[in-house]
């Protein structure tokens, strides 16, 4: 199923099927399964930082319930995005990689791609908006890839992107809307699991930002292939809920357009057509958060955590804090999906009581 | 060997042996060895958070080597201090348990304390400076201790501690000077060389913060039992550069007074008497920081590891950036040895460019 799903994106590019499509075609429901999964954490496997799960006695006596912190902001590249690149970069042909990849991204897969390009020897361009966090820009630099910024509000990234796709021969790497990439940051619940059996608990409940949704999508898979009782959330900034309200709905809608949020990372217009139909299978439903309970959830990662948070990768910190009755007794995992933050942002936010 | 320190330490209190005593017998020339580090870390087993390395690519870039961290700000109690405090209540008899401990302390040693009675269920007093960090008060309190309040300029600690010991009969747990501490916190060094030898590597150099000198002392001698070509630095704040000092002196020098630092879990008048014998056969040298170097470093834990780190606990990352130029073609570790910093505190830090 993989498979059908890899070809279809080689040759096609980002036009995919309409979601009408894939819901009725029983055949390309799921296009990632566990062992997609488990084979990418083979590929890692000595390639990845060590994240494991975090807990604050403090914070959960705060929380009244316990928590365990999945800290990707500790990963390599700061943020989970690194995953996902390498499982789709290490499967390219050698063709493939003779002719360089090119992505666009405001910033946490921008270096994923970069870091994991370096690694491989293979030239990369990434697109990436000119206000996008300066240290995203500068660090995908230090990756040693081609950095190209445009004008979000005035340019078409796809528009940039197929330059280098169709007059180049170069392979884009999507942010989240491909198997390869969805397996990757699965290998995430596959550790969540892991972890927990030696630890001989089991999560009640998995929360996850959610951006284009490869990241939940993944985990959910790794997740429910082994814990099926464990219910997995999706957070996400308020107004930027499209997977809390495509979930509801049983189909993609995207977001109204003219808002703004501090979640950089995670301001995708709608859920993937990949990623939607894994995550209306598997997830138990999505929560908005607001940028104050970000604010406040990224003072909590620092004062109990000891862990710097960027504002999108906090959400699922922040969905916690704002449903804390809900976790008496309980077993949970927050993912802190990334840390790549400017810090004259986070210092005002950190410290704005 | 423990045992005669241990004895002597019941039996007197602080009432230690002048350092030319020490310096003269050599019974007492070091009060731990490898065995007593490798029996903490028995004791220690499954009450530790995982705290393994961390590393960046690109601060690796910056400093012109390839630098390991060990973040101990992600330790249970987020700092260092959990470990010695856990290894010695645990071998306190039951009739010590009865009667309860007391400890005397800015912060992380009381945090250390205060969890650890926690765990084995004994009245602790813990006897802290009224203008320590708030949240470091305010942690000891939320793991159960009771705080008993003092001022560092007008009242003496010790007296105050003696009331609780003599009076009241409850059990000292010293913040350094005590071989149980000591070993305890070389847990640290073990750790480093077995990692090390998982990666295939070898440290040519270990950075670590001194206060007393228990966390360094413990450390050289793990990490030289095992990795004998090793060298071990101390960093201190300047003005507070005792340990440094007093290793070229060959002696014990106390800190001139009046002078001020951010690093408050460091700020110790003199090198300990357990300790400085150990430092003084182990360590290659101390290496004196500025406040503004700190908050250097601390902008760069955060910027690139993604860790918040406390003044105290950044001041060997301070020492490596302003020694690069003898990084290159080495790899060492850095201890980030806590980050229990209040927030306003620390945003003020890492925003001042």
């Amino acid at each position: 199923m993989t498979m059908i799903w890899m070809a279809k994106l080689r040759a096609g590019g980002m036009n995919y099927s309409t979601p009408t499509d894939i819901a009725e075609d029983p055949m390309t429901l799921l296009a990632v399964e566990n062992s997609d999964i488990v084979a990418a954490a083979k590929r890692l496997n000595g390639e990845l930082f060590s994240t494991r799960l975090i807990e604050s006695p403090a914070l959960n006596d705060k929380y009244g319930g316990r928590v365990l912190f999945k800290p990707e902001c500790l990963q390599r590249t700061g943020s989970f995005k690194f995953r996902g690149a390498y499982n789709r970069i290490s499967q390219m042909t050698a063709d493939e990689r003779k002719r360089g990849i090119v992505a666009f991204s405001s910033g946490n897969h921008a270096q994923g791609v970069a870091s994991s390009a370096q690694l491989f020897g293979i030239k990369a361009v990434i697109i990436m908006p000119f206000d996008a966090p300066q240290l995203k820009i500068a660090n995908t630099k230090s990756y040693g890839a081609e950095v190209v910024l445009y004008d979000r509000y005035k340019e078409s990234r796809e528009a940039i992107a197929s330059v280098y796709i169709n007059d180049r021969g170069m392979i884009l790497v999507p942010p989240y809307d491909d198997p390869a990439i969805i397996a990757g940051q699965g290998t995430i619940g596959l550790e969540l699991v892991d972890e927990a059996e030696e630890r001989g608990i089991e999560f009640d409940d998995v929360y996850v930002p959610s951006g284009g949704g490869g990241l939940i999508s993944g985990i959910s898979v790794a997740v429910k292939a082994r814990s099926p009782k464990t219910r997995i959330w999706g957070a996400e900034p308020e107004n930027f809920d499209d997977l809390r309200r495509s979930l509801i709905a049983g189909t993609q809608i995207a977001n109204e357009p003219g808002h703004h949020s501090i979640c950089d990372a995670i301001l995708t217009p709608q859920p993937g057509d990949l990623t939607f139909p894994i995550n209306r299978q598997n997830l138990a439903g999505g929560i908005a958060v607001s940028d104050k309970a970000v604010a406040a959830a990224m003072r909590d990662a620092a004062t109990f955590l000891k862990v710097v948070v960027e504002p999108g990768g906090c959400v699922a910190l922040a969905a916690i804090a704002n449903r804390q009755t809900d976790l008496a007794g309980k077993t949970v995992a927050v993912v802190l999906s990334g840390g790549n933050v400017d810090l004259a942002i986070y210092s005002g936010l950190i410290a704005a009581a």
